[in-house]
């Protein structure tokens, strides 16, 4: 008998390394239909690597924007612990903390090498999460874009005159930067952009890249594709609830944390292999697409423009300008290494082609 | 005493699914010396990411160079099972299979975006499992370095003619191709370097890029620092015994590849940081340092010396040709889309400056 209660005991000492196999269900919201691909990846694919980690243990339930009906109330719900975690993008919040939104990404900004490393080298996540800290969630770098294209118009832009009157769906600082250029931004839903396009009713759209653009079909009616200045490198964040977060088994919080750094870069190679494999298709299909991009005058106009628009909000908000300072900062020596590596090893191996 | 029993066998039960937490011990051995980042940061941050994910269950001892004293072993160890896990470059197989040097890198080939791409979507991890499977061993990728710039030189490079009988340091294909240009090369340690190159013993030399080069203090001895050609990406691998890995419960299998692909992503960015703030610091600190490329008739024939090359190979070897006609294939398709993204970006960004 006491032989058997050691037993037990000895079979409980070694059955303790097993709370960490605590049964664990956690919801996810993200702020897109589910099936949004690359969008939706990193969420969908966080789920299945962590269920993987731990054996079934501990379980993300991903819901997409047809369940929960609030694509921008992530951030809310995660908040309040309706959510255990979300999948959002940062500019979305721009109503309650205008220095979310370049923690997205910035017109004339970094690139998704240069903001990776200013994310997890040059200070960036730390920055992140001290604006993050007032809605009671951890943020998390969730995926990104890279560069987006800058649209697709129906007619060439080859002067500032252009752009007068000009009717265009672009959302955000982007937009805002094309209204003071002349530009009459209208807000149209996803569903109805292809047929007001089709039909002359607005001009010109701004939508993603290739690989997202190519199933929306704006290259069937506006052959001219404009390359990128806006998005140079839109990150996507995974959002936690604090005291969810903090109770999870120290294990989970590894496996969450090195799942997310995983899926994040694999959006990008997903981005980057649709966006590759679509641009051939649409110019195979659809050999009148000219590639342009907007005219000196106009960029200098777009780069004054977003200057005017950031220092004024730097002016007003003092956190705002230290992250946007502490991004110029890195930007500057960054884009020398961006230039002198990448850039010209492109630029060399097209001169001998 | 019946219901001991019963009690013990629940007790039993409920501590089975902690088989997973068996407590396991591997040793990865690296190509590197401990202490060398970023080329060692994959390794160090996996063993981290493990140990922690696993609430110190699976422990991964890291062995440097100096300790197993056999840079160039590490396929064999982990082919034999004297490590279970190896992190190393692939092109030092050559001499074993000449198509494991195309998955670190190509002269001319993919940046390191189009290289992920192509690895994670493009097929390109099932080609190099392919490869590896000789070896009796899993093969994954485990950083990358990003563009290697094309080395130091003493003088500069204005014409073919300024490369004859030159004396370089330059190790690989890179270093066979500057052979057939009439180059002498030169196999020195990497100790001695910085004293040959400073008393003109040789007259250039190839490392790697800002971030490690200026450990090196060669910018201090040859002002002219060329841009990249012969390393658009060089991929590092991490390597693992089949059986090892096949004998892992499923969760650790799952816990070691979530944690590849997040250090090797990281890797990528802690290079590109070290080496945009090294290239601050290196023109600060010597303003002399100029950045030129190859003049276009000495590019044109590194180029066509490389096509021989592989050709050559590829005419021999039909598993090489198809790595190598797959690379390119989506290459073609991939430099489209870099050209029309970042390319465009970064040069109507500088045009505006």
């Amino acid at each position: 008998m006491k032989k058997l209660i050691t037993l037990l005991l000895i079979v409980i000492f070694m059955a303790t390394p097993a709370m960490a196999e605590k049964k664990i269900r956690w919801k996810l919201a993200m702020t897109w239909p589910s099936g949004l691909t690359p969008l939706t990846s990193p969420p969908a694919k966080l789920a299945k690597m962590v269920d993987d980690m731990t054996n079934g243990n501990f379980i993300i339930v991903v819901d997409g924007e047809e369940s929960h009906k609030s694509a921008l109330g992530i951030l809310d719900m995660v908040e309040e612990g309706v959510y255990e975690m979300g999948h959002s993008a940062s500019y979305y919040w721009k109503g309650k903390d205008v220095t979310t939104t370049i923690f997205t990404t910035v017109p004339f900004g970094m690139t998704a090498a240069e903001q990776n490393s200013w994310l997890y080298y040059g200070g960036g996540m730390e920055l992140m999460q001290e604006c993050y800290n007032q809605f009671n969630v951890y943020a998390f770098p969730g995926g990104n874009t890279g560069v987006q294209m800058g649209g697709w118009f129906r007619k060439e832009i080859t002067s500032l005159k252009d752009l007068q009157g000009l009717k265009m769906r672009i959302p955000g600082l982007a937009g805002e930067v094309f209204a003071r250029l002349g530009v009459s931004i209208a807000n149209i839903p996803a569903g109805e952009l292809y047929t007001l396009l089709d039909r002359g009713t607005i001009d010109a759209l701004e939508w993603v890249g290739p690989g997202m653009d190519i199933r929306m079909g704006f290259h069937k009616v506006a052959p001219y594709y404009y390359t990128g200045w806006h998005e140079p490198a839109s990150d996507l964040q995974f959002l936690i609830n604090k005291q969810q977060y903090d109770n999870l088994p120290k294990e989970y919080q590894a496996i969450l944390k090195a799942a997310m750094k995983a899926v994040s870069a694999d959006m990008y190679a997903e981005n980057f292999y649709d966006s590759a494999e679509a641009w051939a298709k649409m110019k195979k299909d659809y050999p009148g697409i000219q590639v342009k991009s907007f005219p000196e005058e106009v960029l200098k106009r777009m780069k004054e423009e977003t200057e005017k628009v950031l220092d004024g909000y730097a002016d007003q908000n003092p956190f705002f300008k230290r992250v946007l300072t502490s991004q110029q900062e890195f930007m500057n020596k960054a884009r020398e290494w961006t230039t002198i590596s990448d850039y010209y090893y492109i630029e060399t191996s097209a001169a001998i082609q």
